[in-house]
């Protein structure tokens, strides 16, 4: 266990682990074996001995990771202590262990079926994340806040709404993430030059008895020089990431007590710290901008990768799963962080009330001239409305006070008429519906989710 | 017109230059009014005037530009250029320029508008590139060279089957890039504060108007803050970009003289030398590589904007449409030049040939395996094959010379039977089904494409 | 003009601009034929009607970029054109244009120094920004205002302080940018080959002179294969915009109307809203946030084009200078934004203070407990403190009254002591000296400048 | 022990290894109290027992790592496991553990003092490759082959030449990473707001004490949020790997078996290949070659981190360690590899020639067309240099034989000079004077190291 584990989600990190990754790769060894026998291409005897060691084989990973550093691949170390354990059941048996599969084979199948069960966690993560921040979208539709543009205040907003902005975000990651994990959810089988030569004719059906053996799909053509499906998988991880790290970067920002909006739940061992006893960090939320911080750059190195050298590229492949492992592991991070952060979001609607009243009424002067020009005209009220703005500014007065101080809006609109403009509800122009097609997306993504 | 058009496509570059831009902003404002107007928002004859205005409007890109830096977006200028110009036909009409949006509502539209373009134009280049590559594919399906893994040679490939990868991962960079595209194809608009204040209950259909107007969708909440598509759409500008990149990376390798095996097309004025006259350079594929190198720093840039600040940020939509002007600059330039190359690419089968051939048969050992496995079992076949091998390589002679002195060989394969193993052709184990799954895909996407 | 200029500082972009670009190769090309006359390589007449020709040669941009895709390079067309002009004035003048230089000499050279000026406009940008910031350091040594940790509140600091941080930043990255800028301050030389084979001996003498002609070293050996130069010229102009965008980050968040501690200076057509009236944006700080978020991104494209193939690279060198265009005017953005923003600065001290107290004394508690433990020991002290903290929470009262409402704390700490322990004054440590040597660093860093 | 490493220098990982990193901080804590000790500030006694415990504390990873996630920083569970050890001994002592600190000050310490490691290690191996490329320089510095620019041959320069070229990368790289390491071997020590508060008029004395103990430099200031140290480090880091990688580039492109003029040095269980015996794979230069390729996007991961909120960010420097591991780890191992490939390169001088030859003498056009000019002046002589070319080209003859069967070629250069002509040696310019430059700069550059 590493302290970059610290900045990990652990689902996320034990689905890549070197334990799982080399579990995956005995498994593309055990799957190639029956493959092949059924194709005939190796004796079935044998192919159950190779099986059932796979099943049941233990490798030594700091030995791994020496010899690899000197073949520039761990496969071919793995392969070798692989045929020795079949070895020690069937000589007969090891000859046949790997065949007709190169060192990329291995590597890039395993990658694949660790890179789906950690993009499954990633899903159950989002979707717990995405779920919470429905539930305040519901909750909160109509308790009014100030919008913040550019991080001054501009005009009151439903919270609610705001938490439908960080719903379509996620609703469109999680989409995303599936369905990149979806399309490199496909086997990685080519031989030496990629095109299964040491099978003759009989390549394809292997490929086939072998994909579906580990529940993958075969891919058209071998894809050891086109990387881009990895590529994709990164990009969208990133944009997970990102998605947390937005509704965390609007948390911080509530959270300071100055504004004090909201509050990240408080939960044991959070969020002290080492010399002030009466601070409350956003610990949780730091864990998502921290995420999202590292995850672009993870990302352009897999964008990078796009132009190996012919069939079988130099410095490329070899080290995605390297770079994959630290994208998974902060994009489960973050998501998992902020999933718990919504969900015990502590939302303070007075003070989001108390922060939209301190610019005296100003947030409200678009209600008040659209009143105004019923009676005057769109220009003419425009006009009075900011003669009144300055009125009540020069005057330290409220926008409702200058109104009521001035002869022709006191005219125009009568006294029981006044709170009604300045009731932050009839402000949220569309804000419901917006809400609401929000709401009913998220919904459809996790059914189609579900039945993917 | 600048230098910086040297490493971009024309096309690319005029779907993204100010000029249109701008058209493109004052087609959103022009749009806007209409939309206003059927809603009774705003009188239809003002909104015909403003609507007019707009189509011919012109703009002072400079002044633009120095204001713009002042007011910290281009729109605040625009708007007030724009209101201008309505204003010296009709004064009342230049009253309701602008209406209940913000600037990031006009700039963020605009920038759909002209990736929609963009877009179509990385299409139509990708369509060319992939039908060139389609082409090669299906020619030279049965035309024998080595396959090269690590930069050393293999074994046997037809370069049909090469020209298929390629083609496999252009086919995904086209749908890929289409569908990111689609999913942008959407309009902003959500006034001061995202949520159509202004228009009280009929922002919705004024929406509904305005995107019909402008041919976009409607999103299902205001995305100011929510920047993934814009990011999903740039990881896949990269892609393609990348996908160029890797074909004209194996073009440049294989047109080494000392390798030889393909030449870029010969162009007038195209790749020669400042100062050595019998030079012939990869001037086209250059242009790829150059795109290739530039664009995952640039796609990371978009990845590391995912996290404005609550409803509008301060840095990070502001400059997207710089970013994605060079990155699909780049794209474009990449896929242009080696739709060229790919097109007109010169395939020297002869020098693949002899290549092939420089290994004296060590390449066609699996085959010989095979065939005397068939006697021997597959032990003692391998046992004999790897003597053989080191036979050949110690008396500097080919496996076939190796085969013809070794008595058991002689014994199992026959001599009439020696060519054989020793065909190419017969070295190709699934590379037809290969070629094949990969052109009936790529016919696909180009099927889809059209119908979308 | 472009609009990209909106994000760009003039001076900045100018430097690198078309113009400039053109003109600093046709300087090459007078500067080598004047060096290759004093060699006796070029009869001296046919060098000064060159050199003539440059000093007044004029491209046409439009026609060179078009010529420059085909060619891959710029300098073909370039040489083209410029023979083309010599040859008008004395044919036989016009067989020594360029002559012994590669494509690659001229446009390094060239972009060396275009970027030797960008380098002097970012120096005079930073020492502005560093003198201002000095300035408030000085001003503000002893105004006190919380320290914000992962924002929220710990203790109070000097405002003047914070900015002797931000000082420290801008001294480093002023030496740094610097330092890289001299380093690049070389000639590229090489011809053909990179050793200068056209010369025979004479090649040293030649590029001697050339160098002195240009104000630039010789380097060691030719740099067309080794761009680390360039890309510690990127990381150092990323870093400068870094520093701005540290400082924009703290103003835009001091300039929260709910911290209301600091403002950007109001400035005519700076920072007003296109939909609200009442608003002010930190428009000013936008530009360096904004920057600051291309400026990795870019960089990095810098720091993958470290390995180009060969004696000269496919891809690498030849897009460089776009990307420096763009680090270059985002950091003079940044850093100009910041000089104004900082030398105006509106610093809201009652407001700093305001904001301190409302912890009712609790960021005081360390000197509390630290004046108890004179006469109980830290230990006890300590627990006390803890103990009137959180009675003063409890209470809802202020830590000074929870000390009188305390016996054993009455005893220990005579009532007209109490003030000095809730003055900020006396929490400073050792902010004092540390501004001190940030000030006087800061001075070397100019006089430093200044002698270089 | 993780299968990461196959893809790091054992030294340089092990410099910031989990076991290194909690080591650091103990010292940091221990040497804290023996400072704090020096000024009265904590008794005597105290300190010792801590600092005595630290020397030999032992820390619990996993729990660590768990307890860090919820803290949001490894330094709260870091600092409760140490005082409990710390109370095990003395209950007093205890009360003394961390006092004054700040989380961040004994994470950012821990850290500079595992780089000052993994810095050492890095020179030592960027030495090491630098002297055997300095012996390449040296041993080959005429030993000709053939310049390539863009993968074209050009014209003959010496194999010593090429190597004095990486030679100019790695003594920059040298120096630069020690520079910045140099720069970054501070303190951090500010507590809880960065300005010492804790210690009154103490801190300074504390600080000068504390970091005299850890070997370390007082900065001028606290820099929790002035991270630039750091991205400058990560710069010139991944700069080394891009130097390593452009020698990896390189030694690759020669080692392709139609190219053959140099080779890896054979090793034992070295690039062997899992499916082809007779493959022989660069496998060294891979590791360079993956270096190179991930250490742009974790550098600018750095250089996006310069931007912190306030007095500490929210997840920049929480993560830089990770960053970092993996910056120094690529780094060493692209360092590492290569040095073992320069300092047993095969060089096939023989095959350098053959190729060179192949071009049957027009590489050496240049020579020629200087030699005729001596005579026919210059522009006669090109033009006549122009018309043999082509003439040997349509005769594929070579330009040797081309000028025997032109009389006014023979007229001019007599049979007995003809050689001269198309000797390599005499093409190299001036080759020798820039390499005994970089020879120079080298030995420079590890005396300044030395003394440093």
């Amino acid at each position: 266990v590493s302290l970059a584990l610290t900045f990990a989600d652990e689902g996320c990190a034990e689905a890549l682990s070197d334990e799982r990754f080399l579990a995956a790769m005995a498994r593309f060894e055990g799957a190639l074996a029956q493959a092949s026998a059924k194709a005939g291409v190796v004796p079935a005897t044998d192919a159950a001995i190779i099986a059932a060691v796979c099943e049941r084989a233990s490798f030594e990973p700091k030995e791994l990771a020496q010899a690899a550093r000197n073949a520039g691949t761990l496969a071919i170390p793995f392969v070798k202590q692989l045929t020795a354990q079949v070895a020690a059941v069937s000589v007969t048996a090891a000859r046949h262990v790997h065949f007709g599969a190169t060192s990329q084979d291995v590597v890039d199948t395993a990658l694949m079926l660790c890179l789906r069960e950690a993009a499954g966690r990633l899903a159950a993560l989002s979707a717990c994340l995405g779920d919470a921040t429905a539930l305040q979208a519901k909750q909160h539709a109509r308790a009014p806040m100030a919008a913040r543009t550019l991080l001054q205040p501009a005009l009151p907003i439903p919270f609610g709404w705001k938490a439908a902005v960080w719903l379509s975000l996620l609703t469109r990651a999680h989409l995303g993430l599936q369905r990149a994990a979806r399309e490199i959810r496909v086997l990685q089988f080519g031989g030496a030059g990629g095109t299964l030569s040491a099978f003759g004719p009989q390549g394809d059906a292997i490929a086939g008895a072998l994909a579906a053996e580990l529940g993958l799909r075969v891919p058209d053509i071998t894809w050891h020089s086109a990387r881009d499906g990895i590529a994709r998988f990164g990009a969208e991880t990133a944009i997970l990431a990102g998605a947390a790290g937005k509704i965390a970067r609007d948390v911080v920002l509530l959270m300071q007590p100055e504004v004090g909006e909201a509050s990240e739940p408080a939960a044991a061992g959070r969020g002290g710290s080492s010399s002030l006893p009466h601070k409350r960090n956003p610990a949780a939320c730091l864990l998502a901008l921290e995420a999202a911080q590292r995850t672009p750059g993870l990302a352009s190195t897999l964008l990078a990768q796009l132009t190996p050298e012919h069939e079988r590229g130099i410095g490329q492949w070899q080290s995605q799963w390297l770079t994959l492992r630290e994208l998974v592991a902060a994009a489960g991070s973050a998501t998992a962080a902020m999933g718990e952060v919504v969900a015990g979001l502590q939302v303070h609607t007075d003070a989001m009330r108390a922060n939209l009243e301190r610019s005296k009424g100003l947030v409200y002067s678009e209600a008040v001239s659209i009143r105004l020009a019923r009676e005057l005209g769109k220009a003419a009220a425009h006009a009075l409305t900011e003669k009144l703005c300055q009125a009540a500014v020069r005057q330290n007065q409220s926008l409702l006070e200058a109104m009521r101080d001035d002869a022709e809006a006191r005219r125009i609109v009568p006294e029981e008429e006044l709170p009604q403009l300045f009731d932050p509800q009839n402000c949220f122009g569309s804000a419901r519906p917006m809400i609401e097609r929000a709401l009913a997306s998220w919904r459809d993504a996790r059914e189609a989710a579900e039945e993917a």
